[in-house]
């Protein structure tokens, strides 16, 4: 080993935080030293919660999103509006779209995104699930929160077309245009070019 | 709990990674999905490592670093050179200069630096320790490599002070002066007057 670790479980305890991405050695040394000066019941804390985490681990059975029980919180909220599904790729976006406190229906979690490139077709997404909710009915609008790539909007048309049998589900797709605080002159032309193209009656808000 | 989280276990992994420093709620979002794509067998790695280092963490009996045996993998190499002795404020200090490749002697941990507005005097500091280690023989110098503040200053002539019963050992000083490219111009003054003051003789290297 490396002189400059006067401990091999020292060493090996930063080998494991320089892992995690985005925490290169000198920071994995920096949280492992906070860790020391930690009491044992912290450090238990925290190895507790990570293990328990990811050893029980459960996907919500209807949107497929982190839980701890068969139906995740958000499903199970009676207060949530359960006519509305907002399909995301994942579970970051649930909590990106939580965190703007403007949704208040369901979600339901792909796992993806269709690309070819990469080997992923719509039978390795949760697609057909999707497409099974719509059907048990009471569900009004699909809003269709992807990303703005070539892969999303690859997949925004295959659910478009799987849910062309349901013409009283109202089928949704997040506004683009520019960011808000974008300057005009900074903004790529095909946002700007969208933007003009999908341009709204200003209402003064 | 708020809403944004699915799973209350999801919740408490974040809360843990978040307690950590310098990472906030954004990043211990992203390093705990991180945990959930891997294999069970290597998160169980990363938290062996972390629980174990911080339930067994020994520190070595003659220089103070961490250790894990009585006595530390530096202090028992017999290819480095005992005649010398490094005096660090902490860990990471030891790891900075090992890392510089130019030292091949022994370490003495202080545990910090006597700050009287902190209520840190010197026999919270392991001074006596390194004194018995002067006293015991075989020791021809001791470099005394603290910060460059007041308080290093002060732990600098403490340490002074208690050596002054042994003239054969040397009492050597990190070098201050310019960093390596720092440009003249933004080199504060009181670095540049103390490189002025002990300016060396041009070797041409």
């Amino acid at each position: 080993m490396s002189q400059q670790y006067s401990s091999a479980l020292l060493e090996r305890a930063v080998d494991e935080f320089a892992k995690l991405p985005g925490i290169g050695r000198r920071t994995a040394m920096r949280l492992v030293l906070h860790m020391l000066r930690l009491d044992v019941g912290q450090v238990d804390a925290f190895t507790d919660a990570v293990s328990t985490l990811c050893h029980d681990v459960n996907y919500c059975s209807v949107c497929h999103n982190i839980s701890d029980d068969e139906v995740c919180q958000i499903c199970a909220n009676p207060s949530r509006d359960a006519t509305t599904i907002c399909v995301v790729e994942n579970v970051q976006d649930v909590m990106s779209i939580e965190n703007t406190q403007q949704y208040r229906g369901l979600y339901h979690v792909l796992g993806g995104v269709i690309s070819p490139m990469d080997g992923v077709g719509p039978s390795q997404l949760e697609i057909d699930s999707l497409i099974e909710r719509v059907d048990a009915g009471g569900v009004d609008e699909v809003i269709l929160a992807l990303s703005s790539t070539m892969e999303g909007d690859a997949t925004n048309f295959y659910i478009f077309r799987r849910l062309q049998g349901y013409p009283n589900v109202k089928l949704t797709v997040l506004a683009r245009g520019m960011s808000i605080n974008d300057e005009l002159q900074y903004t790529d032309e095909v946002t700007l070019g969208r933007s003009l193209v999908n341009r709204v009656p200003f209402t003064g808000r």
